[in-house]
Formats: structure tokens, sequence, C-alpha cells
């Protein structure tokens, strides 16, 4: 931590911020410059941080050095090398790169079955399928919960796929865990803390959504909250963010895939699908989301787009997704990386 | 709604969306211009909502036009009243303009109580404290919880104001309604739908703030899953949003006050103190609330803010209140409102 | 400026920053803490300023001490005496509040003239209006040009107001410096820097208005290009910043007001019409503005908005600015200031 | 145009809407929903466009229908063709991606001949270079002016590279003239209407980068500035918009490149330098955008990054330059483009 002291700071001044920072059991640097003081408070991170100078009499300016995440952080690993998770036998991270499809809701029986085998044959490596849905109003359809649950069940007996499903409230981990392979945390619960403690006990892989204005710091503190438990699987997840711009829904921000990556050595994945609110949009997305690194995708598809209870604008018809895979797992060659499979 | 064709659409493609249009059990009204073809979907709103004819071949834009939310709308009130919530005999919204007060998080027994009796004196309505912690790291301290409460109940006890306390777990609401005249809802938790369905059925009233990157009609939206449950009492506030500025923490935006009042019959409170993060930004930016109509200010103040385990640095000093509390009423003067008393 | 090595920098990276550091004739202050060595590199700002190690090897993070910007800072009045500037007889600045006030647009004799006499009444210090507009289509009206200029010209001799008018192109300066006693450089033009540079050479005061995603620190490096030149009249306008809420359209940041008065001694003023672009919002955002501490206000009237050829919807309609402008007043001395008069 | 009445507008109201529009020369198409009464207005855009009914006694909200754009729209070419521009032997559009290659700013001939010769060799289609240069700070160097671009003369005249430099003041036109194949237009001066229109009085090709928050509407209206004037041949470019993160400078805004390419037909080209200002992001930023399906990409590169005068930091080192090209060569044939060649 830096305190920055204003160029009309007085020496009592100084010397309140000093004792304040021998207070929590640091030490202070002071380094004089031409025009102001800058002091220095080393020691202890969690102490540094409960300074509070912020605002103080003579402070300018209060600048953290250090990151507030640790375990998250690629300087745990101190050779550089990624995570890597194997779930239901298939690999993400490093070089692996993870296709994972399906609905949006789960909404029938045949509308999981044929997508799932729709999916795998084009290689996507997980199942994705919500039976519990966050949504902006309250009178829309909310997914089918438990009975959502047996469905995704059953795809996992019969085509063998890991299932990513959404966990929105604590009391519905049990059922939730029962078929899960991947537990999805929405973007509007990144900071629900105490569902991502409880999913932190669970060891189950989390795949957590950035929040619509959170920035990466924010994502990597909420992955903290999940890695402090023990968990230590989390795949992070970009889905767009909150812009001025109003030709898209949200602004995929994919300068987040190369910086993620840079900072944590957690997996990256993109959802292009929330991102774009429109089908047309999410093959380019998807294609520049691979080439610039990123270690997976997580995209919706649909029989029957048309059809669909709920975002069928953005689904992929599942007749086209064949050929949509094979694009994508061109552009992953780019950026050095290959289709995890079974 | 309104679908509005490309001009190149085809007649398949205006039929086709007329089909729709009917299987939904709506009317469609079609209007030709210059260049483009205009669809209007009319008939019952929820069926209407279940069209999701973007990006439908043909489809250029579909426009909203009615409201998604119905309970929170001004609309409800066709003669213009707003409503006004009497909590513990104090009054807010209409002509009454309520000051809420008190320390961002319950520490000890002497600073409750303190903290009210300076606020009380100065003329807050009610006392506001916070047991359990929203926290971005995991390693910051996350409240006293139940030990908390039980402080808040002796501030209720001796100095008869009304609470105001978070409320972020749905297992602590038994705990929290023990003692809370007024359930607050963070920002982080504005969109945590089953939290929100939960208070909803309590009847206990609930401020709910607006989340860091919502819309307005977000905001109102997640007010509707409230309402939806019965409950009646919800109380808007105003935090600071999310904005490109790095000068402050947020971005006090106080064009929501006269908007969320135009749109919503609710009351709008204001909360200068996260916005700013820095106590001399809060004296202006509540002077600014009240005057711009909100129908009150929740504020923190610390008897001793160097010492304060969150937040010191944007609490009012418990000294300086009384001052500070004098000018907003003030201001709210300007706006034509008063001070609530007991 | 202090340079952040990241916790894996060699001796020799930090070496070779310490060497960069000495290149620009600064000295390097070396401060190693538990984790990460900091360097500060202390001489003179300018040279400092070359040094661009962003992203050099080892280097984590380069954080700047020093505001960039000088003749525009606080700082440069050690007694916190604010500027104060003279216009035609009115001031603005420091106690005295500036309300200045007109049309859009200058479109006839008859609309400048009435315009002028009910602003003038109801306790205006300057007249506004446009006769050079910046238009995002260029198939929309783009101003009277110079005939708008003569119109004012009248406004001037008729009603003895100070004109404040928008200068677009370089060429056209002189014409501009005719009339006006304040030149306003419009918030699309505020990085246009050889424009600023021009009126910077003029000595006319200028009213610069925030560009729609500046940042308050780049508002401030634009008024230092005008200042830089040797004119010290300097008005900064707040007027609405770009941000994800679509109820308005643009969000006004009355957190600017506050905070560039402790950043500057420049005066700051406020436009609530371009804001809101909705004249039921304009009263309680002037409201909030003069109560936050605003040194003016520069707001749209028109006889007959529903006649304007453009902005009519955000216009005030003349008959009621009386009433608009005694509301103002009042909250301008909650905030201890007063209207300025001739 | 459609204008949403208020649920409780007065059938006044609707008349006074209706005859406003009938005022224009348009046709009103009355549309009577289950809870609202929605008008169509029918008839010439321009005229259209001077309806400015917003905020009108009974209306909700007004909704254009058809873009205000023409001359940019893929609407000008019923059949899909986009343009292509052949400039100085190289073509850009369609299926020709034109990498456009350099250092940001003239400083030395030995730095510009040498930097050509290295991206020349790699493929690269231009030669970019500025001589003028807009700097936030009044104190930073401005650019070598006339110097600057006879530099540039010599780089074309010696390699036969078409030159793209910037232009920020009209009166230096004629000198850049006399130089550039393609006229930069900054982010900055994106909505400097009068510079726009004399560029598109010239006939050379524009390259006009986004503005900082400006949405893609606003940049095509821009353009449409330049080609009112008789000027075709305009290169659209996303630089990178300004969001609430801090880990980048601006947030690269990918989702452009394809939506773009869907509302107009002229080519869109990136620049990932400035958006990233960090050279290690460059590259996965680059693949992204190619494998989105951009026209090209315009990227900084230096012989010596620490020497630069400006921007070093986010140059591309001149000996890592033929692998990147290569990598970006592999990302646009994914997209199902190739490079230009002379």
């Amino acid at each position: 931590m830096m305190i920055v002291m204003k160029p009309t700071a007085t020496q009592e001044e100084i010397d309140h911020v000093i004792a304040r920072v021998h207070s929590v059991g640091a030490r202070a640097h002071v380094s004089k410059g031409e025009e102001v003081v800058v002091i220095g408070a080393i020691g202890d991170r969690e102490h540094v941080a409960r300074l509070e100078l912020e605002g103080a009499p003579g402070v300018s300016q209060v600048v953290p050095i250090l990151k507030p995440y640790k375990l998250s952080s690629s300087q745990l690993r101190p050779g550089g090398e990624r995570s890597v998770f194997e779930i239901g036998g298939r690999r993400i991270g490093g070089e692996h790169f993870a296709l994972i499809a399906g609905p949006c809701t789960v909404e029938s029986r045949e509308q999981v079955l044929e997508t799932a085998a729709v999916v795998k044959d084009a290689g996507a490596a997980m199942f994705r399928g919500g039976a519990y849905k966050p949504r902006t109003s309250p009178y829309a359809f909310q997914g089918l919960g438990q009975a959502g649950l047996r469905l995704l069940a059953e795809v996992k007996a019969i085509h063998g796929m890991p299932i990513v499903t959404e966990l929105m409230d604590v009391r519905d981990l049990e059922a939730v865990l029962e078929v899960a392979d991947v537990i999805q945390i929405g973007a509007r619960n990144m900071q629900n803390y105490t569902l991502l403690a409880e999913v932190g006990r669970t060891g189950c892989p989390v795949l957590l959504k950035r929040g619509l204005s959170a920035t990466l710091e924010e994502l990597l503190m909420a992955a903290e909250y999940v890695l402090k438990e023990g968990n230590e699987k989390v795949i992070l997840c970009e889905r767009g963010i909150r812009t001025f711009e109003t030709a898209y829904r949200f602004t995929l921000d994919l300068m987040a895939v190369p910086v993620l990556r840079q900072l944590s050595h957690l997996p990256v994945v993109v959802d292009p699908s929330h991102a774009a609110g429109r089908r047309d949009l999410v093959a380019p997305l998807s294609l520049a989301a691979a080439a610039a690194g990123a270690d997976g995708i997580i995209v919706e598809v649909h029989p029957n787009p048309e059809e669909a209870i709920c975002d069928g604008p953005q689904a992929l018809r599942a007749d086209e997704f064949a050929e949509y895979a094979a694009s994508v797992e061109r552009a992953a060659a780019v950026a050095g990386k290959a289709f995890t499979t079974a």
C-alpha cells in the first residue's frame, strides 16, 4: 500500500499516517519527492488492508500494491503452469479446449436428448441446461426445477456427457449436486457470497460467470470465496458487460480472456450467446473468443429455437451445430489449443 | 410490442410474423410505411412477452410498448398518489422525508448506542446498522451476525428508533425479522430473486438498493418480485452506478430520483456514502439528493471513523452530524418536503 | 511516478528500470516490501512522464503520483482561493452563481429578443444561443451561422446581456469573437486540441463542456490547453456522461461538481438540459446542481418549444422561467451562493 | 417513427400528436392496443425527424423506425455486396484483409524506413505513422508536423507502400493530402463535423476511428458526413471504448465487427494497440479481430519500443513482426479472408 500525501500535507499529518501504519503492525517507508511525500506501508497484506486511510487529513491518494486475491492468482504458480481440470473424463485448461453446449432451459425429454446427441457428435465436451432460471421478470417462466434436474440426469446416463447446470439458491444445493458435474453460478449471483462459500465447501467444479459490471479483480475475488473453502476447481466465464452501446444486449469483453489468463491460473471460458442475444452474432464471437485464447466456450443450442421457452433468438440451430463446432475448432487451433475428448 | 420488419423483408416473412403473433393469442396490426412494414402485436402482455421474434427472418427490431412492471408502476395509481409508508411511527414518501443514519457495521454496544443518541437528536427517523456485511474480499470482516442483531434490538428498546438492517441469506431471515423494521437488500443482491421473493412473503418493509449496473427498469422489476408476493412496502434506493470515471468509487445517479418518482409510486431514497466512499463528498451529495426530490437519505455515521472496522473513510463524524442534518432539512424544504418525526 | 515490480521480477529487471529512471534525469527511490519492490521516480514531472515503463520486463504497474495538470489545479492557489471571473459586469465563481439561459439555437429576431427579455427579468446573468450547431446527422439543421451571430449582437445591444455562444471551427473564430463574451466549446470538441489552443490565444472567457466519456482529469487537461496559451478564464461544464442507463439521454454526473471544485480553482457550471433531453427533468436537476455547489447553470429556454427547430423537448417554457429561476436561487442559497447581478 | 402514448393520454392529446404529424407532411397511422395508443408517422424521413414529440403531453415514448444513416447503410446495396476499395494497388473489404502497420509517431528517417522494410516484408499492405499527434497533455510531444509528412513521403517513394496518416486540423489538409493515401480521423475527432465534411470533399480514402463512447449508430452518422460530400471511401475502425473496467486502457469491442458489417457495406478494421496500451495483449486481440471477420488491422510497430517517443509500451517489436503477421493471416483465413498484396 502506498499512501500519497497532498503537496500541502503538514508534518503532523505525515506523522499521523506513519503512526497509523505502525498501529496495524506494518512498517512505514517514507519517500520524499520534489512535491509530495509518499509513504509505503509494508507488512502482512491483511493488516495493511485495514488501514482505510482514504480521505484522512493530508492524504491525497491510497494506492494498493498487492493484488487482493491470492489463491486465484497466477502468482500461486511461480512456474507459470495453468490449472487443468479433469471433469468426467474431459479436460479444460492449458491446451485443452472444452466446448460446452446445450439449451438455455431444460424443457422436455425430447429436447434435451435430441440436443445432447447433436452436440456430442459435433465434439462438445459437456452438456449445459438450466433447471433453475434467474429471470428479470417475476412473471416469466422460472425453470422446471427438480423435474429439469431429472431430465439432465437422463442425458448423462444415456450420452455420458458431464452436466453443467445453474444453482441460484443454497436450499437447492443438494438436489443440484446429484446431477451436476459443474455448478454454474450466474452473473447476477457473482457476488452472492454465501452461495459462493457453500459451493466452495462441496468440491464440485464451479463455472463462475462475471457479473454484468464486475471488474476482473472482482471476478477473481469472487473465485477466491470458492477457493478459500478448499474447492480448487473454478472456471472463470466472460459473458458480456454493461456499456453505453445499445446495438447489442451486452458488450462481450474479449480482452478479459488474455488478461485473466495472465492474472490467474484458472481456465477461462466465454459465453457468446448471452452477450449477443442474437443467433447471427454467436459464430463470429465464438471464433474470436477461441482465437483470443479462451479455454472453452459455453453456448446455447436448440433443436427448434422458434419454439424455445426462453432465449430462442440467441440459440444456435441444432442442425447447424456441427459446422459451427468445426469452425470453432479451427479458431482454437490458431491459438494452439485442441478440443478435449472423452 | 411493435415488430419492425427489414426493408428487404418478403411477404412470406411478414406472414410468418403475423402467424406467430396470432399463435400466442394476440392480434396483429399491420402498418405499411414508405420503406418498412411495422406489425403491432396487441393482446395480453404476458402472452405478447413470449413472442421472442428478435432475429427472426426479415425482422429488424422488436420494440416493447408496455412497461414490464405493473405493481411498482405509477400507472397503478391513476390519480398519481404516491405511496406513503408508516414505519414505527415515522413516515416516508409523499411530503415526508426520512433521514436514516447509523454506522456501516455494528461493532459494539457503545458504538451503536452513542451513534443512535446523536442521530436521533439531530432528527434522524430511523437507525441503520449492518450485522451481516457483504464484502468483496473473503478475508475481510463479515459482520457480527446474530450478536450484531442483538445490539440493534437494544438500540430500538432504548431509543425507540425503527431499525434498518441488511439480509444476505434466506437462512438468516427469521433472525433478522426479529429486530428489523426495514430489511435492506444490498446492491449485489438486487437480482437475487429467491431472496426477493422470500422478503416479499414477510410483509416487512424492504429497502431495495439499485444494482451497480442495473437500469431503472431492472430495479423496478426487482421490486416487482417483492410486490408480487403481497408485500407492498418497497423503498427504492439509488446508491451509485458503475461508470468509466475513476475519480470516485461509483457515480451517484441523481437523475434516477425524479425519473423513478415518475415511473413508480414507491418512495425513493439515496445513499450518498457508498457512492462517494469519501466523507467530504457526502454533504454536497446529500443536499443535491434532497433538492432533487428524494424521499429520504440513508447515510453512515460513526463516533470515531478512524477506528471504524469498515468504511470509516466515508462515515460522517457523529459530532458533525447535527449540522449536516440541518442543512439536509433546508435542501429538502426547497423540494417541498419536511423531515418526518415520531 | 511509482513503478511497482512483479513479485517475480529479477534483479536485472529492477536494475533496468532504475537505469531508465536515471536516463530521464530523475532519481530512483527503491522500496523493498515483503513481496514486491516499488521504485519511485523522483524529478521533474515532464521528464518523468516520458518514462513509459508500462509493460516493461518485470514491471507490474506504473502509478502516477502527480496530477498531470498544473494551471487548472487547485494547488496553484495554496490559500485555496477560487477563481472569480467578471464577464460584462456579472461574476461567476466563489459565492457568485450565474444563471445562463437562452434558446438552443438562434432561430429568429423575435425568438431571441423575446427570450432574452424573459430570462433577464427572471435574474439570468448571461444569454446563451447557438449560431453554429454540432449535429449528429449531416441532414439536420446546422445553425444560422453568421446571421445567427448578428442576432446575438442585437440581444447584447438591446438587453445588455453578455453572450455565450459555441465555436466549432477555428475558421469562424474571428466572427464569433465579435459578439461572444464567452466562447462555448462543446462536449464533442473537448479534445479538439487545435481549437482549444486557438481560443487559448484569444483571452476571451471559455465555457468548456465535459466530453461524453471524459474523466475529470481529461477535462482538466483540456482546460490546460487553453490556460497554457495564457487565457486564464475557463469555466468547466458538466453536461451528462454516457452510461449503460437508457432511461435518459445522458447521466448527469453531479459528483463532478464537488470533486472538480476540490481539484481545481476554476468555476464549475452544470447543463441540465442536454443531459435530460426532457423538460420535466430540468427543474429537479437544476435544484440538485445548485444544492451540490455549482457556480452556475446553463439552461435552454424557448418561447414556444413545440415550434423550436432543435431540442424543443428539453427547452423550458419562457412563461414558466421566472418560477424556475426563483427555485434555483433558493437551492443555490442552501449551498451558500447568491445570484450574480449586473 | 412510432409515437407511443401514455395509458392516461386524452383524446385531445392524441389528436394533437396526429395534427403535429400532419403538419410535417407525414401520414398518421393510429393503432389502438388494450392499454395504449401507438401512432405511426409515415412519410419522408427528413420531415419525420423534425417531429420532436418527446415529452409532449400524453406522449410516453418516441421510437425511431428508420436508421438515420443512408449512404453508409447496407440497405444501399440490396444485393448485399460489400464495398471493396483499391488503395495504391492494395484492396480492402470483401475477402481482402489489409494489415496496416507502422510506428505511432514519425520520429526519424531511420525509424520509419527500417520499420517500413520490416512490415512490408511481413505482408503489411499499408504503412501508418503520425505526423500530427493528438495528445491528452499540452505538455507532451505533438508530432513532427510537416517534417514528419516529408519522411512519410520518403517511405512511399522507397517502399511503394500506401500511407495512412492522421489529420487533426482543417488547416493542415493540403499538406496531408500531398502524402496520404488514407487520411485517418482520430477517435477524439470522430464528431468534429467540419473536419469530416472537409475530408469528404477531397475524395481521399478516410479511416474513421470510433469515438471512445460513440455508439455504432453515431459512428455511421459520422461516416455519413464524409459520404454525403461525395467521398465514397470510408473505412470504419474499432479502437476500444470506455467502460468501467480499469484493468485495461480501453475495452476493445469486437462485437462491433460483425454488427458493423451487418449494418453497413463499408470495410471495418480494428486497432488493437490503442485499446490494449500493452504489447502483450496486441497479438491475442489481433487474432480475435481477424477471426471475428475484420477487414483489416491497424497496428503499431517500432524497431526499439523502449526508445519510442510515444506509446512505446504498446508497440510490437519490429523483429517479432513477421511471426505476428503470419499468425494474423491464419486467423483471417478462419474467417474466409486473405491478405491483400500489391
